[in-house]
C-alpha cells in the first residue's frame, strides 16, 4: 500500500536522537503529522503495532477480571471541576467544546482528559451495596490534552489509550488493584514489547492530580533516558467522596468506596521504537513486527527467477502451518521490481526480525541464508527446517532483545551519593541514576531546575539503605531513581 | 459485576415497542444514560456484543485488504468547508472546540462527524502516482453528530463506528470497492447478527452529502419498522478534486482519484435487540451473545447441591472444550442465591441463546435438561453428549433465528400499486412497502410528509416492473422499497 520508491537515509541515531526518532517515524510510515495542531495521524505499519499491544493489554485485562465499557467523550465542567486537586492538574490542558449544534452550549464540555470526574458521577448509581463491588471497568478511547511541544506517538494532543476504572469495599482490595494494573504493564512491556522497567511509587509531585499514591514502570530509551511506560493511581475515596458515591457494607455502615484507574498509551509505541532501535532505524520485537519475516528473492535471468519462484511456492505451506507467541507468522514475499540491497534496507528501516534470502544456488542446495535485523548474523539453513527453527529464532530473537536492553540499562544505571557526583555522571553519562533523596519536594525541585532530571519512582526492589539527600543532607532511607525523561 | 437484586419486568413489545427496547437496553444492562446530553454509556453486557461485531467486520475489512489507520478527532473549520454539499449537510450537527489549553483558538475545530474533509487533504501527500492506489485504509472511532432527538445504540451524539476510506485509480475499481464495503456489512449483518438485510441504492435524498450516490443495507425491526444497518458510499471525485488530489497514472496524465467510504456502528446493537427480541427481553445471536449457555442448577436440600456441585464440576473439562462459530463455548454456572424462577427470568432477559437446568434427579440419570431462549423447547440429553450437541444447538438456533427473520420480513412486505393502497397498508400493518415511484424528489418527499414513510433503498434484486408513480402517475420503472424508519 505504502508508495514505492528510494529508501530515504535517516539520522544516525548516536548524532541526533530526537531527528532519528522522527527519522524512523516517518520514514518507516508509522505515524505522520496533521494538519491538526499537535495531532498525529497512525498509519497502517504504526498502528499493526499498537494493535498487537493493545489486544495482547486487552487479554491480561479480561483475564484479571475487568470488562469492558464506553463512557462519553464529553465531561461537563461541573463534574470536571468536582475533585478539586484534579481540576488543577488538568484544567490547563482541556479542551472545550463551547458551541453544538448551531448553538451556544449552556454549559461547556470537556474533551476528556481522562475519565475519573465523569465515571466517579455516573457509578455512583451502580454501587449500592457491597455486593455490588468491586467494579472493574476497562476503557479503550482516545482522550485529548493540549501539549504545547508535541512529539509523534511520545506526546500528542490526542492520543490514544486504554484507562482502567475500579471501586472497592476496602483499600486493601484497591491497593491489590493498583498493583495488578502494574503487573499487566509490566507483563506486556517486558514480556511483549521486550522492554524491561522499573516499578515504584512516584514522588508526590508527581503523583497523578487526585490520586493518593501513583505506582508507574520506567523504562530506558537508546538514548539512555527514562520513558514512564505506564502508570496505576490509588485514588482512595477522593473521587468517590467528591461524587458522593457510598454503598452499604456488610457491617450496615454507609461507606465510600475505594478508586484506581490505570492507563498505558500510545505512547509505548514510541516506547517500542526508543528502546530497540538503532542507526538501520526500527528494530521490532517479533510479537509485535506487523512482519516477522520478509523473504527476498535473488535472482539475475529468467530461469533463475522461475527457480527461486518455484522455491517459494514451495516453501508456503510450510509458512503458513508456522506459528509463534504473537499466532501465525507474519511474513511476506518481496517481489518488487528493485535491488536486493534496496529491499535490505527498506525492511531492516522496519525493523522486520528476520529476512529470508532465497537464491538460485541455495534454491540447488535445498537451502537458504536467514539473516536478523538485529546484528545481521547470517546462517544457511535447509528449507525443509524452517518450519521447526523459525519460531525457535523468532522466540530466541525476542529474548535476545530484552537482554540486550536489560544489559544496556545495567550498564547504564549509576549508584551516586553527592550532588556534586550526581551531576558529573548525569552530564558525562547520562542514564538511570540511583540517588538518596529525603523526601522533601523542594529539593527534587532545586534538582530538576539545576539538571533537567526528576524522580522517576522510588523502586520497589531498592533495598533499605541509609544515605544523605544530595540537596540537603537529611537523612535518607533508600535510593531513588532519578533521571531525564520522556 | 452486575448488581444482583429482582429482576424487574419490562414493558411487553406488543405494547409499546419504544417503551419495550428502552427498558430491554437498561434492564439487561446493555447501556445507560450519562450525564452527558445525547450521549451514553456502553455497559460491559452491550459492550460485548459490540466487540464481537466489531471483531467479525475487522477481519472481513482485513481480508479484502484494509488497512486500519488512525486520523484525528478534529478537523479544522476550514478543511470541513472544502466539499460543499459535505459542510452543508453536516454543519448543523457539528460539535466545535473553541478553546483549548487556556486560550481561544484561532480556528474552530469540529469533532469529526465523519473524516473524508481531513483524510482528502492528508492523503494528498501520499497519492503521487497510480503505484500508490489503490489506497484502502479503515478506521475504528468516535464520532459526534448533535442529535436533537436521541436514542440509546440507535441515535446518540456521539457513536462508535468504523469508517473505511478508498482511493482508487478508476471509477469502476471505486464502484467494485462499493460493493466490498456493502458485502462486508451484508455477511456480518445476516451470517453474524442473524439480520437478513435489502440491498440496495439510496434516493438522491438519501444520498450521504458529498457522494455520487450511496448505497445500503436495510432490516426489518420487530415492530416493521426498516432500520439501515450499513452504508458504502461512491464519493467519486469529489473530495479528491476539492483537496486538490492528484496522481500520474499509467498513461503519464495527471488525474483525481476516486473515492468511497463506508461506515457501521453502534447503532447495529439497537438493530440486534430489535430484530430478534420479545416480550421477555433479548434474544442473541450465538455469535454475539456473551454467555451462550448458563447452567441453572437445580436443588432443595445441602445434599441435592452436593451432588449437582459435583456433577456440573464434572462437566466443565468438557465444556471447556467445546468449540463454537465464533470461539470457545462462552458459558457461566449461576449459583447465586435466588430461585430458579428468578435466574431463568435474570437469563431470559439478557438474551442466553440455551440454559442448561441439572437436578438431582437429571444428575442420577446422567442427563441435563437444554432449554431454548427462543421458544422454551426442552430436551432431556446425556450430559456426555453435550460436548456434541452443543455446538450443533447454537448452529442450528443462529441458522434458526435468520429464518425467523426472513419469514417475518416477507410476511410484512407488501406490494402496493396505488397511493391509496400504500396509506392503508402502512397504516394497517406497516413493513416493508414495493411500490412504484417516479425518481423524482417532489413525490418522494410528498409521501415522507404525507405517511411518515421515507425511500430505503431502490433494491438490487427489485425486477423491471413497468408501472405508475404513486404521487403523480409518471412512469417507473421497477419497485422502491418504502418504510417508516429508524
Amino acid at each position: 500500500m505504502a508508495r514505492q520508491g528510494f529508501v530515504s537515509s535517516i539520522t544516525r541515531q548516536s548524532e541526533d536522537f530526537p531527528a532519528w526518532y522522527n527519522d524512523v517515524v516517518l520514514k518507516a510510515e508509522l505515524a505522520s503529522y496533521s494538519p491538526v495542531r499537535g495531532c498525529m495521524i497512525i498509519r497502517p505499519y504504526g498502528y499493526s503495532v499498537w494493535e498487537s499491544m493493545r489486544d495482547e493489554l486487552d487479554r491480561h485485562i479480561k483475564r484479571t477480571g475487568h470488562q469492558n465499557v464506553y463512557f462519553p467523550l464529553f465531561v461537563p465542567r461541573s463534574l470536571l471541576e468536582k475533585e478539586a486537586e484534579h481540576v488543577e492538574g488538568f484544567d490547563p490542558q482541556v479542551a472545550w467544546v463551547t458551541h453544538a449544534g448551531g448553538k451556544e452550549l449552556d454549559e461547556w464540555l470537556a474533551i476528556r482528559p481522562t475519565s475519573e470526574a465523569l465515571i466517579a458521577e455516573v457509578v455512583k448509581d451502580w454501587i449500592q451495596s457491597y455486593r455490588d463491588l468491586p467494579l472493574l471497568m476497562n476503557l479503550w478511547n482516545n482522550v485529548v490534552r493540549w501539549e504545547l511541544r508535541t512529539r509523534l506517538f511520545l506526546r500528542t494532543a490526542e492520543f490514544l489509550w486504554q484507562e482502567a476504572h475500579t471501586f472497592h469495599a476496602t483499600e486493601a482490595e484497591a491497593a491489590a488493584e493498583v498493583a495488578t494494573g502494574l503487573e499487566a504493564y509490566r507483563a506486556v512491556s517486558e514480556d511483549w514489547l521486550a522492554i524491561p522497567v522499573v516499578r515504584g511509587v512516584k514522588s508526590r509531585a508527581e503523583t497523578f492530580p487526585g490520586a493518593v499514591y501513583s505506582q508507574a514502570i520506567e523504562a530506558m530509551m537508546r538514548d539512555r533516558k527514562a520513558l514512564q511506560a505506564g502508570t496505576s493511581h490509588m485514588l482512595g475515596q477522593n473521587f468517590a467522596r467528591s461524587a458522593g458515591i457510598e454503598f452499604l457494607d456488610r457491617d450496615n455502615q454507609r461507606k465510600a468506596p475505594y478508586g484506581t484507574s490505570w492507563g498505558f498509551s500510545t505512547r509505548m509505541v514510541g516506547a517500542t521504537i526508543m528502546a530497540h532501535g538503532d542507526d538501520s532505524g526500527l528494530v521490532l520485537p517479533p510479537n509485535v513486527a506487523p512482519q516477522q519475516l520478509v523473504i527476498v528473492p535473488i535472482f539475475r535471468s529468467e530461469d533463475d527467477r522461475a527457480a527461486v519462484d518455484a522455491a517459494i511456492d514451495g516453501l508456503e505451506p510450510l509458512l503458513r502451518d508456522v506459528t509463534t507467541a504473537s499466532g501465525p507468522l507474519r511474513y511476506t514475499v518481496d517481489w518488487r521490481e528493485e535491488s536486493p540491497g534496496f529491499k535490505y534496507n527498506h525492511w531492516e528501516l522496519r525493523g522486520v526480525p528476520l529476512r529470508l534470502e532465497i537464491g538460485p544456488r541455495d534454491v540447488a542446495a535445498g537451502q537458504a541464508v536467514l539473516v536478523r535485523r538485529l546484528d545481521r548474523a547470517k546462517e544457511s539453513l535447509p528449507m525443509s527446517a524452517l518450519g521447526e527453527q523459525l519460531p525457535l529464532r523468532l522466540a530466541a530473537y525476542q529474548a535476545e532483545l530484552f537482554r540486550r536492553a536489560l544489559d544496556f540499562r545495567a550498564d547504564n544505571t549509576h549508584h551516586v551519593d553527592t550532588y556534586d557526583e550526581f551531576k558529573r555522571v548525569l552530564e558525562e553519562k547520562g542514564g538511570f541514576l540511583m540517588a538518596p533523596w529525603c523526601g522533601d519536594a523542594g529539593c527534587e525541585k532545586q534538582i530538576n531546575t539545576d539538571t533537567g532530571a526528576t524522580t522517576r519512582v522510588v523502586p520497589f526492589d531498592s533495598p533499605d539503605e541509609a544515605g544523605y539527600c544530595l540537596v540537603d543532607g537529611r537523612p535518607s532511607e533508600r535510593r531513588v531513581l532519578f533521571a531525564r525523561a520522556y
